[in-house]
């Protein structure tokens, strides 16, 4: 009789502790990404910020399970899913039978009806987000350098990041370090550490998942090294020249788009419900309604918790739906077909604030400051994948935290504009 | 009275070594570079090849030059000189008056009436040159894994690099290894072992350059780590589709060129005569003809020596020259205008032939073998610049030594044909 045949597709967080979790099953799996490497999401915004090179938080998904051999890992983009002919539709026009289909398709930036905001405000999900936004910031200051119009200049000095999670509270605070600390005495015309760093969030506090005395930590910490932080003031239009917000025009040279995500197409491949970003109301085992065979997990889905609100998308809640799956995926392969519902547990939000501060939010109990720093940075090297690349992240930290210099300040890829 | 002012144009070897070597002169400098990093390309080949990070082996300029006080660096596009003027032109429509200008603006790889070749076989001079070929290279065996046709997919495992010079074999070198060492067991329909890589020279041995058992050597070292190759036969032909070399045809899914070099437009800009390659015919202190202010060094110029030969394209003789014209100018700003002519000294040549063997040619003494690898691989340790890139380096070579394993593995920035 054939092996049970699995197709995954997506390598994120998801994907891969799926995938990871069904060692020794009998089964065997296809998993399928439009990358070739499964990406560490949450170190993203260093690489943006010139701390970390590309290959540092990426690696080849199909080295991560060279040694599963019952695994097949294939580069390719679906398109769409056939349920009736259980089948997944790759663009080139191939199809891949399965058995069962884990959707662990993640989220994109998305600009809610402003689709024509991107290309002055690039969002950061993909390797090539963060260098083109790493290109952006280093370009704006080597114009500045060379420009005489001093409303120009003050222009170009100014970054604005426009949303106040976590990834717009990390790249405003590290973008400011930059801007103090890194690039200061390298210019001859302009003085960097008079950029204007400006945090844009809609709400009325950043970190708006954390307890509120966190978030007013966070303003402070923030505010300390330079950020000025805007709160309570949306953003209503984004041009070559800056943004409006609250009714008041901003120039700027770098605008960062870190307000919001949308969900990958999964919801619409299948016809199923969805809720406003587009995730797919799954049932609480994490199937599709209607396709028991279909599970979807990770940033495409919307997960009710039983004590409220969603389970956030964050890469610890899709490595603990991915390995739940796994786990009634292996129960059903033994004969055990009753429904398994999933509960998300908290590990904690973190988020830091330059290289002296952080805050965690543990639910019992919270961190600031250093300590705080230290507990996030540790935390990232431990998850970060193979010792070659927690060696590597470390060292690139101790050389920032030791000397303030980054390492990967390459203007690379312009845009054509740029060349 | 306002200072000397010098323009330099160029941050490669050569434009570098000038303005450090003017250090304490009094004069003002400014150094301009379409790029904003010094790159070192004698290890362009190891980003290619997966082995090395971009960031590993590039600087911002600006940073090196930081205690510079005496320097501006300036990221721009020379477009042109005005030498009656004594104006360099920059796009964008501004100008730059100099008292003495020095042009280091190096070469491209070139492909000598065949500029449609360049799609297919992209060159290895840049950054992007590096990933682009790198991407080409990884997407060729994903593509592999999921091709059902043999023939295809024979195609796709086999990878071409034209030109048998220091470059050519380097990647030849390497790419071998990462199809039979590094990506060993990772795939499930193909073995990439079985790649073919095929190096073409159309003279009769590889290296040149090197005395002739060197290049004995060298080709055997290839063809021991699985390289063939291809020696006598010009490449006629580049297509979508593969190779024709010496009236044969050859379907390959990579095409590498490492053929040849055209200089830098610097001669158009000034009239100037040019050899074949575009290198201007410089006086022997490496002043323009004509143009006593002007100076041009490195791969942009076409310097004889004095035993016969041209001063080579490398890194070693870019930099002497940059420091013997930095003498000049401080010689003549003492008052001294006398001519003093260049001599090149050689240090000898280097290339390496995978992680186990490279060749030396000192001249007076020749090296092969692991001794002669382990010499390579310090010297250009040496070379890097900055105590955090020669550790990065370092633990990126042991690494690779050791497990095998590179840890640049990405395909990004697709072409439009990938995504």
């Amino acid at each position: 009789m054939a092996l049970h045949h699995v197709v995954v597709v997506g390598a994120g967080f998801g994907g891969l502790e799926f995938t990871r979790a069904m060692a020794g099953a009998p089964v065997r799996i296809n998993l399928i990404d439009r990358r070739n490497h499964h990406l560490f999401q949450p170190l993203l915004y260093q690489v943006a910020t010139t701390s970390l090179a590309t290959s540092e938080i990426a690696w080849p998904v199909r080295h991560l399970l060279r040694n599963r051999k019952d695994v097949t890992t294939l580069l390719g983009s679906v398109t769409g899913v056939d349920p009736s002919g259980k089948r997944v539709l790759l663009a080139g026009g191939e199809a891949l039978a399965y058995d069962t289909l884990v959707l662990a398709t993640g989220a994109r930036h998305a600009y809610f009806g402003h689709d024509e905001w991107e290309p002055f405000a690039p969002g950061l999900k993909t390797l090539e987000d963060a260098t083109t936004i790493r290109r952006r910031i280093l370009l704006a200051f080597e114009r500045a350098e060379r420009e005489s119009d001093p409303d120009k200049r003050r222009a170009l000095m100014t970054l604005v990041i426009i949303g106040g999670g976590p990834t717009g509270v990390e790249l405003a605070g590290t973008i400011a370090e930059l801007a103090r600390d890194t690039l200061d005495g390298e210019f001859r015309n302009i003085d960097t550490t008079a950029a204007r760093v400006v945090l844009i969030e809609a709400g009325d506090r950043v970190l708006s998942n954390f307890r509120p005395k966190l978030s007013a930590y966070a303003k402070d910490a923030l505010e300390k090294i330079g950020v000025e932080v805007e709160l309570g003031r949306a953003v209503s239009e984004c041009d070559e020249e800056g943004v409006v917000f609250g009714g008041e025009r901003l120039n700027a040279g770098t605008i960062i788009w870190a307000a919001g995500v949308a969900a990958s197409p999964a919801a619409e491949w299948l016809g199923a419900a969805a809720d406003r970003v587009g995730r797919i109301m799954v049932e609480p085992d994490l199937t599709v309604p209607g396709q028991p065979d279909i599970f979807a997990i990770g940033d495409t889905v919307h997960v009710e918790r039983k004590e409220g609100g969603l389970v956030p998308g964050v890469a610890p809640a899709a490595k603990q739906q991915g390995w739940h799956v796994a786990g009634t995926v292996k129960a059903r392969l033994a004969g055990d077909q009753a429904a398994r519902p999933f509960v998300y547990k908290s590990d904690g939000d973190l988020a830091t604030i330059g290289k002296r501060a952080a805050v965690i939010d543990f639910g019992w109990i919270s961190l600031t400051g250093r300590l705080a720093w230290w507990i996030w940075g540790i935390a990232h090297i431990y998850f970060l994948i193979g010792l070659r690349n927690r060696l590597a992240v470390s060292l690139s930290w101790l050389w920032i935290y030791v000397s303030g210099q980054r390492s990967a300040r390459l203007i690379t890829q312009g845009d054509d504009e740029d060349s």
